[in-house]
């Protein structure tokens, strides 16, 4: 079953995928086109913690000149980074670059500790599509975390399924490629994963508590490019359907954000 | 007003500071000896995204050996690791170094985005000492984020009070203090932080959403030490009271995660 959350006609409502058309839980069929598409994570779960990779697709660390790691490259990001399908991402005025990263996103299902990764997918809920939008410019340099690269408002699309675990027969086997204005610039698998979806459950758990809502976004292959005000983009994973993204450009951006940043006095 | 929440007698209550003595609001006022100490931010504002600032008093910058930051060194913390007052932190067996840091806690009080400094206060709910232990052994390299230094379980002890907005006279002139054991081992003043709190609203709402319930850790002063197992750690902040914390040892820990961090065959 896939399920989904909407706004339509002055409501949010939760739909199922009626052979590709959105179903209310009364079974009206709305007109897709009236649709806004919402994160498919509440009411039940609601986000909770967002976990993300850096550099688990070799292919990716290799194109950014990293070795691969020999452990999980986790960091955190801001649940407001959060948006629906067929929203808009911002692109702050004045940066030079600004990338998709379409990946498998992993929805924790339980409350969890120290899972052994032969029942690690137990714990799981589900599994949707996130684009990891990062904004290069702020990565400023390695000794600083990746907070403003990956935090902002609008850059986290996610959707539009959050596609039961029962359905999705091996998630270490799913094609996912990304499409910007129809172009095919990103294509891999989630069998190339340094670390895989049991591996990254049973080392996180072994710390830390998993909650209902977690996700946990498993990193992205290359085939890395800028975007610009106007794109489409449009990440696709096996099983899980399209999500579908626009970029904006934001009048704020580097410029008045830097200069807002001088030490105090 | 100081507001808190504890559980007592088999269920989860809001208290108030009456003259020093947690008092229920119907009234009556529970032996404190039978009080479990929550973090004091539910039911509202609910925890939600945890800011933690790196390196942001000279001081503590300096006993590190690094340069003061011209930016704001901001990471996240996973809302995991919250616990109450009089809770125990765990140390991972086989560490060298998990240290304490005392620092002013700011809780947002609602949505905000693009606040200016002069009107930053506004968006604050109120005020509570968090305890933001740092497990330096996991620190690994800075070309890594610093996740599991500080997003393990148990090692965001917050509490004891959410102190009201109004009820601090000037945020940056509060003395914040660490006993462990009843030894003083850290001494600062929140007039030393590099970026002031008015400054780090600004600097976050530039271009992420402040949610009711975001908490904002503004980093500490020097004076840090190992802490073990056994240790009575207490920090005090002026108009905040103490937050009250225990080290247990926890036999899971370092060699017992490394042995699991094997790159997938």
């Amino acid at each position: 079953m896939r399920r989904a959350r909407v706004a339509w006609q002055g409501a949010v409502h939760e739909v199922f995928d009626d052979a590709g058309r959105p179903c209310l839980l009364d079974g009206r069929h709305p007109d897709p086109e009236e649709l806004v598409w919402l994160p498919p994570l509440a009411p039940t779960p609601v986000p909770r913690t967002i976990f993300a990779l850096g550099l688990n697709y070799a292919s990716h660390a290799s194109e950014l000149a990293f070795k691969p790691p020999d452990q999980p490259l986790v960091f955190l990001k801001g649940i407001n980074s959060l948006i629906g399908h067929r929203a808009e991402s911002r692109r702050p005025a004045g940066v030079e670059y600004m990338h998709y990263e379409c990946e498998l996103a992993v929805v924790i299902g339980r409350t969890a500790r120290a899972v052994p990764r032969q029942a690690a997918l137990e714990v799981v809920a589900g599994y949707t599509i996130a684009n990891d939008y990062a904004i290069r410019d702020y990565l400023e340099n390695y000794y600083r975390p990746n907070f403003r690269v990956k935090s902002r408002d609008t850059c986290t699309p996610i959707g539009p399924w959050l596609v039961d675990r029962d359905d999705i027969a091996d998630p270490m086997s799913l094609a996912l490629s990304t499409r910007v204005n129809g172009h095919l610039t990103q294509s891999g698998n989630t069998c190339d994963m340094i670390f895989d979806v049991p591996y990254l459950i049973e080392y996180l758990s072994a710390f830390m508590t998993l909650s209902p809502g977690d996700l946990i976004l498993t990193g992205t292959p290359d085939g890395l490019a800028d975007v610009r005000g106007g794109d489409e983009v449009v990440c696709a994973i096996d099983g899980l359907g399209e999500l579908v993204n626009h970029i904006a450009e934001d009048p704020v951006g580097l410029s008045a954000e830097q200069a807002g940043q001088k030490v105090k006095e």
